[in-house]
C-alpha cells in the first residue's frame, strides 16, 4: 500500500459513516459527483487566523474557490477579496464593496482595466506598461485609478510549492524598479494604495515565511523610502500551505503571527499609519471541501483491484497529480460509510475517463469497498472543480454545495 | 534560447504572416482568444490513411476534440466514430448511424449504457461487472445489447507516450479473461461485436506501431480460438503520435500501413470474415488547430522577456506541460505577423493566470514582439480546449472555429 496524505483535523477524529457539517455524507451524495463545501470550517480557519494576527487584514484570493455560494459566505468574514479577472471581479463585487477588492495578474485588458476603475477596485499594476494604459484610461474615464504595485522581491520562499520570487517572474516589476514606478503613478495622478509583494505559495515551513515576511517588511520601509511616498497598505502575499502528503506536518500560523505581529510592530511604516494584509485562499477553504464520488465497477487486473468512480480527473485535476506536481502522491481519500476503517486491502481509485492520467488513489489501503460506495477526497476546497477541466470527455460537470 | 518541437507540415512552409485555410492569422482572430480547426488538413490526414490501409476501418476518437462544428466536418469521412462517455455519444448520434458508433471508458453509469443500448450503439465492455450491467439492462430494455470485448493485452505499445497495455490497468479485461467474457456475453443473448485492444497512445515509432499490431492480431485470434468465436471486428486502438517536440520524428505511417496490409492478409481471421479497425484522434486532428492568443503585455524582468498574452493554460493546459508530462518542454509557437522570421531575442510567453504554471513557451526564440502582435500556438487540435480547466480564475472560454 502506498500511503495518503492526512486527512483534515475535522475529518481525521471520525470513524463509521463520514459526516460533513453534521450531516451524513450519503445525505449529500444523492447525486454524484458533488463537492461539498463546509462554511463552518472557513470560519474556524478565520478565527484562527484573527486570533494570531491582530493587527493584519485578511484578504480572500477567490481564485481559490469562486463559486458564489461560498463567496456569500466567506465575505463577511474578510477585510478584502482578491481577484484575478475581469470575471472574478463581478463575482467579488456582488459580495463585497469595491474599496475592499484588489485586482491582481499579468496580462489584464483594457475591458478588465477599465471595469476595475468604473467600480473603484484596486489594481495591482504588473508592469510599467500596465501602469501606463491604467493611467490612461482612467484619464478617458475621468476617474483617479486606486493602483497598488506589485513587486518582483528579491527574495523566494524557502520550501514553498511555487516560488515567485527571488526569479525572472511576470507577476510585478522588479524590485529595482518599484519606486519608480511609485513616483509616476503618484504623478500620472492615481491613488497609490501600495504594494503587493508575494514570494511563494503551499508553503509549511513557519520559518521560512517568518524569514520571508520580514525581507517583504524591509523591503517594503526600503521602496517606501526610495519612492518619497508612504504606502497605505502593504499586501504581504500569502503563501500558507495545507497538508496534501504523507509526511507533510501543517503550518504553525501561531508563530508566524506572533513573528509578523512583532516585526509589524517595529516597522517605521507602521508607527507612520500603514497597514498590512496577508491574502489567503487555499489556507481558508482547501481543507473545508470534501469531494464525493460514486463507485461504479470493481475490477481486477494482473493483481491490481481498481474502483471505478464517476467522478476523476475532470473534476479533480490535481488530486490525479497532473497539476503542478511532478512525483504524483496521493492525496487522503476515504472509503465514506468507514471513514477510519482498517485498510485491508490496496486498492486503486481510478475516475472513469478513458485516460491512465485519471487516477485518485494509487495502491492506497481501504476497507473493502463495492459498486454503490462512496469515495471520500479530502482537501477539495481549493483549486478543485475550477481548477479541473470539466468538458473534458463529456461527462456531467460536478455538483457543488455549501454545508454548515 | 530553448528549442520549440516543429510546426505542422502545413505551416512549416509558410513564411511572412501566417495563413490557416488561405486566410490570414489576423483575420480568424478578430476576437482572442481563438482556435482554428483547418478541416482540409483533417481531410488530408484522412486520405493519407486510406492510402496506406487499405481494407482497414477508420475511427475517430472524439475525445480528441469534439467540436459539434468539427465532427460535422469529420464524419462523413471516416467509419465510425469511438466515444467515452453519455455526453459525447450524443454528439456521435447527432452525425453517424448508431451502428457506427462505439462507445469505450471504464466506469460507464447505467444511464450510458441504457442510453447506447437504446440507441443501438455498440458498447466495448471494460469488465465483467459492466457486461452483466449491460446484460440485464438490455434484458429490462428488451433489447439485444451489440457488445465488443475491450481487451487489456499482454503487451505495451513501446515508446508511446501512454501505455495501456502489458501492466495492470482499468481498462477492459485481462487477455486471459477475455474468451470466458465472450462466451459469456454471447451465452447472454447479446450481439457480440468483436474485441478492442488499445496498448498505448502518442507513439512515432513505426517499428514500435508495428509490433504492437502484430500481437494485437495474434491475441486477437487467439482469443477467438479461444472463446469458440470469431470476432465480426477487431479494434486494433490508435496510438498514432504526432511530434511535439525538439527531436521528435514524424511517425511513418505508410510503413505501418504495409505491416498491418500483409499481417491482416495472413490472418485466418480475415479469411473468415472478420474486419479491422484503427482508431485514430490526436494523428486526424491535432495538427490541424492553431491557438490564436494576442500580445497584451511585454515586461523585462531580472534580464528575461516575458510576452504576457490573452490566453493560456486556462485553454491550452498540454502546452504549459502541466498535463500528463513531466519535463515541460516547448510546444511549437510562432509569432503570426511573421512565420519563420529570424529569431533575434529569447522570450518567456506566459499567460494571463495569477500561477506560475501559466507558460506557453519558456525562452524561445521569436522576432522582436510587441503588444497587439498575435502568437500562434501550434499542435491545439487535439486535447486542448476541452482538456483544459477553462473556468480556471474566471477568464472567457476561448472561441473555437472551423475553417476550410
Amino acid at each position: 500500500m502506498k500511503p495518503m496524505g492526512p486527512l483534515p483535523p475535522e475529518f481525521a477524529g471520525q470513524s463509521g459513516p463520514l459526516t460533513i457539517a453534521g450531516v451524513a455524507a450519503t445525505d449529500w451524495a444523492a447525486d454524484t459527483p458533488v463537492f461539498v463545501y463546509d462554511a463552518a470550517i472557513v470560519a474556524a480557519r478565520v478565527a484562527r487566523f484573527r486570533a494570531a494576527f491582530a493587527g493584519i487584514d485578511l484578504h480572500y484570493a477567490i481564485k481559490a474557490n469562486p463559486l458564489p455560494a461560498l463567496l456569500e459566505r466567506v465575505a463577511p468574514l474578510v477585510d478584502g477579496l482578491d481577484v484575478a479577472s475581469g470575471g472574478e471581479l463581478e463575482l467579488a463585487l456582488a459580495v463585497k464593496p469595491a474599496t475592499a477588492i484588489s485586482f491582481a495578474g499579468p496580462g489584464k485588458r483594457d475591458g478588465e482595466l477599465i471595469g476595475a476603475i468604473r467600480a473603484g477596485a484596486t489594481l495591482n499594476v504588473e508592469s510599467e506598461g500596465e501602469a501606463e494604459r491604467a493611467l490612461r484610461l482612467g484619464d478617458e474615464l475621468g476617474v483617479a485609478p486606486r493602483l497598488a504595485v506589485r513587486v518582483n522581491p528579491d527574495v523566494e520562499l524557502r520550501g514553498s510549492g511555487m516560488k515567485m520570487g527571488g526569479r525572472p517572474s511576470p507577476f510585478g516589476v522588479d524590485a529595482v524598479r518599484a519606486a519608480a514606478l511609485v513616483r509616476r503613478i503618484v504623478a500620472g495622478g492615481a491613488d497609490w494604495r501600495g504594494f503587493h509583494i508575494y514570494a511563494g505559495s503551499q508553503a509549511l515551513d513557519a520559518g521560512a515565511i517568518i524569514d520571508t515576511q520580514a525581507a517583504t517588511l524591509a523591503l517594503a520601509e526600503r521602496l517606501a523610502d526610495e519612492a518619497g511616498h508612504r504606502p497605505p497598505l502593504v499586501n504581504l502575499g500569502g503563501g500558507f500551505g495545507i497538508p496534501y502528503f504523507a509526511g507533510d506536518v501543517p503550518l504553525d500560523i501561531e508563530r508566524v503571527g506572533t513573528a509578523l505581529t512583532a516585526a509589524v510592530a517595529d516597522s517605521a511604516l507602521t508607527a507612520a499609519g500603514t497597514g498590512y494584509a496577508i491574502e489567503l485562499g487555499r489556507w481558508l477553504v482547501g481543507e473545508a471541501g470534501v469531494y464525493l464520488t460514486r463507485i461504479v465497477d470493481r475490477k481486477e487486473s494482473q493483481g491490481e483491484t481498481f474502483l471505478v468512480t464517476d467522478g476523476g480527473l475532470n473534476h479533480q485535476l490535481a488530486a490525479s497529480g497532473n497539476f503542478g506536481t511532478v512525483v504524483r502522491r496521493n492525496y487522503p481519500l476515504a472509503l465514506a460509510r468507514d471513514v477510519g476503517g482498517t485498510p485491508i486491502e490496496a486498492v486503486s481509485v481510478v475516475g472513469p475517463l478513458c485516460t491512465p492520467l485519471d487516477r485518485l488513489g494509487d495502491r492506497i489501503g481501504l476497507p473493502h469497498a463495492d459498486p454503490g460506495d462512496l469515495i471520500a477526497v479530502f482537501l477539495a476546497g481549493a483549486y478543485g472543480a475550477t481548477a479541473s477541466p470539466a468538458g473534458f470527455l463529456g461527462h456531467p460537470p460536478a455538483r457543488e454545495v455549501v454545508a454548515g
